[in-house]
């Protein structure tokens, strides 16, 4: 065992973080592929749109034929029939004639232009009156002008939104090389803890960082392996890691680094493999006892008991690793969703350590006000009245009322 | 059919989604209602914790016996054992004595006060010196301090978020009504389209919508009924529309408003019952081909074929549909992730037309600069260069180079 605390700022923390390999690569269907992240880059196969397509419904023709038409001089072309969609433009269009043709028809051989249905009229059916020019390419999408084939269209390490899929798609790949999806176990410790579903006899209390963890864990995209109430006794939870070190890619001990606990779970981790816990307790507020271990090339993550701080350094250092291990940046992204608002009350911060406040929002005056929650970390139904949070810098001495804060939304 | 284009503002067609009744309740397992909606409120049935608990570890005592407690006048108290974990604590506490506990542990009676393990010493094992007074209840939460026996914890309408899980798994809440997932049907319509599988002839091209619909219908919390691709053909189009409206709660139509289709699919609209068609056109661009129908209670949406418009019809007025039938507030909230730029450069708009400026995120001196992403709303590809879109108002003139921008976030 370690002979002593290895208290670590944040920043010291991510650094630890980033070095853990990211998940393992595998194929996937394109169209289960949101949320995602490409293991290798995409090149494209093929031109789009493959051929020269309309963008607007009307009339294909030369568009040197419409130099100079307007409506007091329109120009009057030969109407040669009409494009069918989906069917090969065979016909060519000759000089001083037009093809009817729909938004997303194929350019018939010939034409350079569609000019829009709006600046047209029909005399007679077998004339085209056109009121306005065309410049060559108008109404047109070249082909190859959205994709070029041999493009790279998706660098590796791109999350996949929709966008992605719908351009992959239409590209004709239906498959893709991603990361896998981060397997977490979460063990819950604690002699006092009985499910949900039952009745806690006197001292004893519901599982519940189970469940807000787990549903966090969802939520950024990793897979929740439940691993539920493991006793507070040394060779059944150092079995259970043991187990979920073996078959998982992360492993989430919660209420293993309090105090009266915390012996125990690090000289289990301590006993599984090199190098070992690289950090005990972050100087954070809430969240102060957390373990970060790495046994092998995987991490062992010793989450505090209270559910507030458990869910405070999961947002903070679970998310990031998982977004890690997915194959995304750690950090200094944009993912989170955030707002600016005033305080409603100064709040106090101690130097060398970083808080983070929970804040309930409120409209006023049309922008944003955030209102502090008080309460202890050991209540849940904080985090309930909480509508995000505010974190307060290791070198700040605190906030002043009516200051303009960053409020990250739960 | 209508008589003329019915072209509304944005703020006009928010008025008319808002007015579609929520899907239907149900109930749902706690632990899997990630997302959901409560569709009514919910109370608290007991007391949470059920008991007075340590919220740290140290010694169960008399708070008064530790007044005037310091390093240099420390307070003697007589050790007696020690709390077990999970079990009831049943021998009082009385004047003079102090009981081991660890955080989460019952607090005996008589006890109303924790002291901290920091702030004692063990001169041996029968006695306790405690080095700093405790107030009444420091390092305990109180029976019903966390959430009281009738309490309403969530009112009807609520987001379940992973705080709300964890807060009704610890009070033994595993069952939980809220609103049915949305089912959307997804339709696209085009004798141009072939499955992403198939390699297209000439005058083919993929079905690219329904993929990138498709991943954004998941996003926001709906379930995709996929229809696949439906043959321009009145009778057939038709038939699949009057089965997803009677099978779904959403009925989207691909590609089915553009000009050359638009007289179509409004027809059908129409024939199947009233009030049919409300809006024929949206003042925004791109996405102006829009239609907005009713049939009865149920919503379909005819979507502009062009895949940029379609994407952002979807993102402006498609998602808010989603979460408003999934039983949440339909503008308005805070709900979308943004972030504050500077413009790249400057951005004409069309008074009259609310204008969707896809933009691409640079960093620069710690800040964030948007730079437009130019190119057709046919093309695919600019959006997957997008990171976020900025919205420029219906009587705007357009944005200059330099100003700082709200973008939204794909």
């Amino acid at each position: 065992m370690k002979p002593f605390f290895q208290v670590k700022t944040p920043g010291e923390v991510f650094e630890i973080l980033r070095e853990f390999p990211p998940a393992s690569k595998e194929e996937t269907a394109t169209s289960s592929a949101l949320g995602r992240v490409t293991a290798e880059p995409v090149t494209s196969p093929e031109n789009l749109p493959p051929f020269h397509r309309a963008t607007v419904d009307g009339y294909a023709v030369l568009a040197k034929d419409t130099f100079g038409a307007s409506d007091g001089v329109p120009v009057y072309l030969e109407m040669t029939g009409e494009i069918s969609m989906g069917e090969e433009a065979r016909e060519p269009v000759s000089a001083g004639r037009a093809i009817k043709i729909a938004t997303g028809g194929m350019l018939p051989p010939g034409a350079d232009a569609v000019v829009m249905e709006e600046y047209t009229n029909l005399p007679d059916d077998r004339t085209l009156e056109v009121t306005r020019a065309c410049a060559p390419w108008d109404g047109v999408l070249r082909a190859g002008e959205d994709v070029r084939r041999g493009d790279v269209i998706l660098e590796a390490g791109r999350l996949i939104r929709p966008q992605e899929i719908g351009a992959l798609s239409a590209l004709g790949i239906t498959r893709l090389r991603v990361y896998r999806k981060p397997v977490v176990s979460l063990i819950a410790t604690g002699d006092e803890l009985v499910d949900p579903e039952q009745v806690p006899a006197p001292g004893q209390i519901r599982n519940l960082n189970q469940y807000s963890i787990g549903a966090m864990i969802e939520e950024c995209g990793g897979v929740v392996d439940h691993r539920g109430i493991v006793r507070d006794d040394y060779e059944t939870i150092r079995q259970v890691v043991t187990d979920a070190l073996e078959r998982t890619d992360l492993v989430l001990i919660s209420g293993g680094s309090s105090i009266g606990r915390k012996d125990f779970t690090v000289e289990i981790i301590e006993s599984l493999g090199e190098p070992g816990v690289l950090v005990h307790g972050i100087s954070i507020s809430p969240g102060k006892p957390t373990i970060v271990a790495r046994v092998g090339s995987k991490p062992v993550i010793g989450l505090p008991g209270h559910p507030v701080s458990a869910m405070i350094v999961f947002e903070v250092f679970g998310k990031s690793l998982i977004r890690h291990l997915a194959g995304l940046p750690i950090e200094g992204g944009n993912w989170r969703r955030t707002l600016h608002a005033r305080l409603s009350r100064n709040v106090a911060s101690a130097q060398g350590r970083e808080d983070y406040i929970r804040v309930a929002l409120e409209k006023s005056n049309g922008g944003w006000v955030a209102q502090p929650v008080l309460g202890k970390s050991s209540m849940i139904s904080t985090m309930v009245k909480a509508d995000g949070y505010i974190r307060i810098d290791l070198n700040s001495e605190g906030l002043r009322e009516g200051q303009e804060v960053e409020v990250i939304l739960f």
